[in-house]
């Protein structure tokens, strides 16, 4: 690796997203010219032997224990949070207040309260919010062309976050349905991800009706919420998001309709991205199967040539990159703490919807804030 | 074709509908082999001279400008109602009380008091509603795996009929954007299809959440309506039928996930259907893309070998070979009005709540009925 | 049916094409003007119960057992054969020199020399083989995109047709597996129709290199042949024509590469054409997915409105539709006799080709023709 | 990284394929357990700028432009050939006497003459070459199935390799179009991975006839090349490469029909396999789509969970995983370097096919070998 300005990266937690975000602190530098290095310096968590094999396999140099002597730690100059998610809160606020650079992942908390402690905390240093799917080489092309308006007007918004786990979770999902360490179901753990890409992709929601759904006997977290949105830009959208699609592994699918075009994207075929252009000849009109691997495509040019296929794994390495170019133009990284304050609102006010069994506005709950 | 008992058939309006009818009642005699025969005997409408082109066109032996002449008449054994929607019950109504078999476009009625009318002066003789989406063979073979139990418990329903003329719309849909003569817009039109099929497949509707939505400045119809539901099977569902969808057709499509299974079908597509069978070896498990055209299919033997696909004009000719079925079985035959009713109530909740911006449910309003 | 020029039809032939072509005759004249209006006249066969039933289900005037009497008879205008491939010849050949407008199934017949001779004996009546694929509203497109040059300087052509029937054939099928009634298998069945096509959109064949295969023990007419080609226009191409594809009924499939574009087209979805053109801006490239059923393409404004598909049936009826207008025109229609001449050497240079293994030129065979 | 035998890896060639091999040696240990640790000793070059360049953005301990010298190093323990093809021979022939395990990315050499002087002086070291495409988790269930005979007696096998960057090449392809360099166009870079692929999936080649294509004015090496064949199996299939498909990138695809199933493969969509199954029940048949993402997939249980994609580099990451699993069980690779001299033969005799306008056998040219 180059030699560059060095970031010992502390992290704490290490299941999926553990290693999700260790060979994405890796895989940066391979891809992508940067100042700065990044060292994986400590891994922190409970389970001490898989933590041993977690650090060999990926070449942590120290492991740890206590998490609140972690973010103290003068060689260390991140604290990446890939916790259950009602220690998000406690862990990132302390980091933060510690002066470190906080990455966190996503529901960034248990409350919208509990987020606005934390981007509080945070106002001073840099942050970043895993809300990787902004990343994926196609959702950019997407923002890239409802930003150049060429879907014109937009007139409606569709998202559906289906998966089918919930039906038959594995033992290694077990917080995942605790409310006290999980805080909700399908709402923080898939609808967050769809709301983050809803407010980047088409603005702030100005008002929400929702249900909220759980099938399995007993569970005390939502396996399905469905909800309907009113834009501040005029149009009209719905979200669902649920573990119990049965067929559906991944299924993180949105359509965009506007009068001048409209897009279709599946995170289970990532590299594509369908888009219609109502400007083309009215003979040939119909939805443009765009295999987004370049030429011209958002971030393509630094992995392989056009028609070689990226993965899951790309959307957390290209969130470091942005990250780290975010440091060095000392810019304002997207998705922050702040960004994930809204998602936060929105989320609240849906849970507010289906509770009340009313139309619930997220702007209006927090004017004073 | 065949001698059999012979139905006279008297059609009033000759529009888009007027011609499909004629195709299937011509065509339906050529496919199926009944004990009834179809004569093509009066059709009636206000344009005399589009009127007598049409008649010569189809073959209609006479041409008539006065529907309430032609509901009395004895040499007239079938009333088929294809005007704009206003016109539906006052016709319906006088047809059935002069003993008449009587088929009418959907939506049935402006009103669920229109409906219900309706349906109680048809109560002795046969009707029909062209909710012809029910014989969509593929359609035919989702109701039959669903009945069968293949999919299992019922845990999601989720449908959008998607077009986009709204945006640009051709003069001769200039009724359809008067409320007095079309009742609504795209919920009429293109919700009560999908919300027909919703009620037979997954059954009846407890509660609903809607907002409705007009883009185009200074239309009095909707444009588009989305919908939240609570199914009384204990399922979750969405709907959305919208003419603002850039890019779409006549994208009729929807979504079943059951604890056994999952289907999918868009009416763009209508040979073909989409099934998930939980029960397929975990590694070759994925949506089945099953062509419908045989062997095996309902109603594909009628014409042409496997692999041979069918058209949209296709489910007219098999909405009448059915009812002439129900007629030669004396068996009810579905769709019927009262069947159209229950669409109406569901209609009519949907308006009632984005009106009121609350939950409301169709079978609490009529619970005196 | 309007008042205009009559035309009477006898059809040899009443099997599943008898069916398909009787169809058409009826419906043309729903869909389409015309100053001429067929008549259903005489229908000739040798079973005459199922005659008898055919003729009754779809309006034949009279059933007939003797082709020879048939087309001698004066109040016959058109013969329209639908026999096994080995009448053909004596038929189209009677039915020409008594003046009889002749209509004939594919492939024209079982030699080159077979086809030469009923092309001159034909050569002063207007004459039509149903190579219906050329009416599918899709190929037409197709064709029209390719002639105005959208694809420009063409490399390559690619054909598969790819059915399974040939693995479990129906005793229906019996006259199509003997060699002395159907003279080829996959070749005359499915070949010929895409050879047709290829010399429609691409043009003449310059030489080929063939292998022929049968899989059924004891068959004596090929299950499938595999071409490769040399196009006049400098493209090269393969084809491939199967009865042994386990999991395709009819696909029907072509690609098409040129220098600014390219297109694919699979007859199991035949309302939609894939359309990929270079000159779209580099980051939307992709095929697009052209539902082909209107506004501004081929046929479709016949039927019904954009977004209602049509099926395998409408090929016979924009054929006849056709050649209706050919005949007021008084123009050639295409696919003549003569057409199908050129398909017939091509087939025959494929047999040849297999047969001494080596490449072989369709038209250095004919030079004398 | 775990300490285990260390494996001392000296790499020649630093394009395209350098980086995907380096980024393999570097991520095989975070998802694979294994006794051997890679190191990225040396890097072997030309451009001793790029060659720094690239040594410190991967990491390469030493950067050298000798590879005489280099292969002679008692401190490498493995060579990776990823030069242009031209010195695949010299290199690998020098390191294999070395005693050197020998990694080679294909087409292993210019000739068959070669490939056999490769083998032979490899015969006593560990070899691998990089047909990589072996290794994408959906060809190898794809192998799975066909080999537990999920497909029965195989019957067709078709594959076509569409690439469109022939017709526009970039400066850095410049080699790929020098015979003295890259040896062929299309055949050794595209149709040597879809021969490797059929000889894996459904054996040997008996007989092939083939056309090579050059459409750029002046290039010496062929931009298109088709092929029928005759496999040993009874099967009949046929192959293309082109780089002149314009629209498609990087279109490997293949298809296989047998007896009981059919498979559908796609390299721009390779997360997944169309599986179809004739023991499905007649009403559902129809391809599968099968996401192979887990779970019960090959290898994807290395990697993220159900749901989440891989990409174009991990094909690279598993070859090298199951390489470094063989030398621990010391079995056999494949494709070692005796297997690549069985596609080398299958080439030759599409080019001597080609030439001599006749069929040609791979097996009985080497009847002495």
């Amino acid at each position: 690796m180059k030699s560059g300005k060095r970031l010992n990266v502390g992290m704490i937690g290490h299941g999926f997203m553990g290693r999700a975000h260790s060979n994405a602190f890796h895989q940066v530098g391979h891809f992508f010219e940067s100042s700065y290095e990044l060292k994986l310096k400590v891994i922190c968590g409970r389970n001490q032997a898989q933590l041993k094999s977690t650090a060999a396999q990926w070449g942590w140099e120290e492991i740890a224990s206590d998490w609140e002597a972690l973010v103290e730690r003068k060689d260390v100059d991140v604290i990446d949070i890939c916790t259950p998610n009602y220690l998000h809160a406690p862990i990132a606020i302390a980091a933060a207040e510690a002066g470190k650079i906080v990455l966190c992942e996503k529901p960034l908390a248990m409350s919208v309260e509990e987020s606005e402690r934390m981007a509080k905390a945070a106002k001073n240093v840099p942050t970043l919010v895993w809300f990787n799917y902004r990343r994926v080489h196609a959702i950019a092309l997407c923002k890239k062309l409802v930003d150049e308006g060429k879907l014109g007007e937009i007139y409606h918004y569709r998202a559906t976050y289906l998966q089918s786990w919930g039906a038959e979770p594995a033992s290694t999902d077990a917080w995942r349905f605790k409310p006290s360490e999980a805080g909700s179901g399908a709402m923080g753990d898939l609808l967050s991800h769809s709301i983050d890409l809803a407010l980047m992709l088409n603005g702030a929601v100005d008002e929400v009706s929702a249900l909220v759904q759980t099938f399995a006997p007993g569970r005390e977290v939502d396996d399905a919420v469905l909800v309907l949105t009113r834009f501040a830009n005029g149009s009209v959208g719905s979200f669902e998001a649920t573990r119990y699609a049965i067929g559906c592994r991944n299924r993180n699918y949105f359509e965009i309709h506007g009068a001048r075009g409209a897009i279709r994207f599946n995170l289970e075929d990532l590299n594509r991205l369908n888009v219609f252009d109502a400007a083309d000849a009215a003979e040939v009109q119909g939805g443009h199967d765009v295999l987004v691997t370049g030429p011209g495509h958002p971030y393509t040019s630094h992995f392989w040539p056009p028609g070689h296929i990226l993965g899951y794994e790309h959307t957390f390495i290209l969130t470091m990159a942005d990250f780290l170019e975010s440091l060095e133009k000392d810019e304002t990284f997207h998705a922050s703490f702040q960004d994930a304050v809204h998602v936060q609102r929105v989320l609240y006010a849906v849970e507010e919807s289906a509770r009340t069994k009313s139309w619930t506005s997220p702007a209006m709950q927090f004017a004073n804030s």
